[in-house]
């Protein structure tokens, strides 16, 4: 039974299928979504998943009638650059895309990115089709956001530009390290903290069937945090105000990431970190210390950090902090937790006091 | 006195101010739109415009408080590259510019199409504002168009991104190059060829008072044009239909452009030949001949080229136009007019007799 949503963005309104096997039948999805056969299709995905899932998508669609061409990239963060996307418009020029052609992320959170940023750049703007092939990604194929990386910066150099649909084929994920599996499912949990009490405890009462890829189990969170992130989108496709909870605990997160050097920790590893931080400010700020205690023991139980590495220097962290895109001329703007489940944007929070905490979670064990 | 003009587009309206002098007034224009005093602003701009046009730009800003930093770029068609484009994102963040910043476009259409997908991009998409400084220019800072090259396409990496405003300061114009104001006038014409048969008949009439940049013949000569590709653009700000007429001498004039390798011919150049060639194929399929001669006695009085040199080989020009973006799905749409003032859009036509005409036009005199 394959479970299906929808992102409510008005005429760019879109569904996400979530199920086992759903690639199986990507051709009648194709057909039901009035992908052109007339136009190409470019497939971009990334070395490790062309290895696993590359060939039997091409087949089907083939047979069907689809007209496809695919370009492979590096996996890893650093094909999320503008270098990157010159050779993907290459590729899409060379296979003859025109302005009815799609282009198609077979990917996790880097593939979806760089290709998305492709389709919405392309002709200025083609259509897009994201299959999300880890877990991460049931947060970065919802929402539209799209963006490469700058030397300088993450992110910085994108658009808003949402998928036709989304198939997200449960089968997939089963290729999946499982480092990358746990690091996903933070975003998962971070969309129960932000939102929704009950979905909170369901993560944390089936931590071991989630982190086992028990098909059942998994389908129904990615369901819920696939909505969770469809509702907060919905109100605020742009990022104006309320799509900011979005970003509990990446403050900190990201600026680990930075000082990292993207390869000590994953995103989902540095926002688990990130969240245990929020709540640690939250009851610093006068919210019952629940929450701390709470968090941490989610993420502990899912084996994720929640301590910043003693190595990393609290300055540089600090500095990182100031070249991320949370700042609104010159105001720190933190994502706060005032219970499970509930989140405030709170555009006061001093540098300082998210120094002191980043130093107090060198100590947490 | 200031003509003030507004391109109708919903949330995304915004005026043309058109005049001598709007520059010695830059701050207050500024401060009526709301421009931020507190985030930075980038005005990007190329070599020879910085020499002539900057400094008093900064001066003014500065003086009223506003915040600036500049980037300069290589004049120039072949700044329009993604290596160019990480450059000037590249100064974005080292200026601190934020999600309330804008970022300046002081230039022609190669500044102009470079900074506005900047700020389509940075951030998913900042504030952006065009100073057009060439005649060619008030055709591109209309309608929100902008893009980069890639090595194998024109303008085919982009967005559409509206400005703010358009500061259009007649006395910027006065060092451009002759070659350039005629150029530049190419696109004034098309826009009466069209639209509106008396605007045609008036820059005819006028033609030596352009030339010469007359202040008030400039004035109301780029106010027509603005207002003709602003009441398109209002109808079909995505190129779903009508906004293909503006393309008029486009499809033979790119794949010039192209084949001369962007050094022979200005683009002006390339679609006064261009515009010839779509006249010859209106008496072709049928059409009075009279549109022909005085589509042809116009360029000519402007002494812009109506001939394809007759170096230039007939099948690379027709392989340079399989590459363009005007098929759609295999069959070839042509603009072609039907009147002085009136054109079509014909999806029927073969690349056979594209191929005569463009032969023929090698005869011109
Ligand atoms: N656009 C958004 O809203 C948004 C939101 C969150 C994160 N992101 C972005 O997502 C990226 C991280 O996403 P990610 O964690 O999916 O990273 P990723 O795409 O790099 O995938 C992680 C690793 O798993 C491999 N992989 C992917 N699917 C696999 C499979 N099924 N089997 C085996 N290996 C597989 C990849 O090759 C890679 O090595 C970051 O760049 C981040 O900025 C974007
Ligand atoms: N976005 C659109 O809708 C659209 C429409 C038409 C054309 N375009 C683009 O516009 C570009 C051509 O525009 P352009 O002809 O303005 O080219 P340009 O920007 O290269 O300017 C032409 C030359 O004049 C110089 N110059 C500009 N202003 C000057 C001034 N006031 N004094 C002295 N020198 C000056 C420039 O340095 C350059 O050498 C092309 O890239 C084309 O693709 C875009
Ligand atoms: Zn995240
Ligand atoms: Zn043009």
């Amino acid at each position: 039974m394959i479970k299906e949503l929808t992102v409510d963005l008005g005429a760019r309104s879109y569904p996400i299928y979530i199920g086992e096997g759903i690639l199986e039948n990507i051709d009648s999805y194709f057909e039901k979504h009035g992908i052109s056969k007339r136009s190409a299709l470019l497939i971009v995905t990334d070395e490790h998943v062309a290895k696993k899932h590359l060939e039997p998508v091409i087949r089907k669609l083939e047979r069907a009638g689809f007209k496809t061409a695919s370009h492979i990239v590096a996996s890893g963060e650093k094909s999320k650059s503008l270098a990157v996307l010159e050779e993907v418009i290459t590729s899409c020029l060379k296979a003859g895309l025109d302005r009815n052609s799609s282009v198609i992320a077979l990917g996790g959170g880097v593939v979806g990115d760089l290709a998305g940023f492709a389709a919405a750049s392309y002709m200025r703007g083609i259509r897009f089709i994201q299959i999300p092939t880890t877990i991460l990604a049931h947060d970065s194929s919802v929402g539209g956001k799209v963006a490469v990386n700058h030397p300088l910066a993450k992110n910085i150099i994108g658009a808003f530009h949402q998928p036709e649909m989304v198939l997200y084929d449960t089968a997939t994920l089963r290729t999946l390290p499982d480092r990358d599996v746990r690091a996903g499912l933070s975003e998962m949990i971070k969309h129960g903290l932000i939102w929704d009490a009950e979905f909170t405890s369901w993560c944390e009462d089936n931590a071991e069937k989630l982190i086992g890829l028990d098909p059942e189990a998994l389908q129904y969170g990615l369901y819920k945090g696939c909505s969770v992130k469809a509702a907060v989108v919905s109100q605020d496709e742009r990022e104006n105000d309320l799509r900011a909870i979005l970003n509990l605990g990446h403050t900190i997160g990201h600026a680990l990431e930075a000082v990292a050097g993207y390869n000590e920790l994953l995103h989902g590893e540095a926002i688990s970190i990130g969240m245990v931080g929020a709540a640690k400010l939250s009851v610093r700020l006068g919210n019952p210390e629940h929450i701390y205690t709470t968090t941490k023991r989610i993420f502990k139980k899912f084996g994720l950090p929640v301590a910043v590495p003693a190595h990393m220097d609290t300055d540089e962290i600090m500095k990182a902090m100031m070249y991320d895109k949370k700042f609104k001329e010159g105001k720190m703007v933190f994502i706060v937790p005032t219970d499970i489940g509930k989140v405030e944007i709170n555009k006061n929070v001093s540098a300082e006091w998210v120094r002191d905490i980043v130093d107090q979670l060198k100590q947490e064990d």
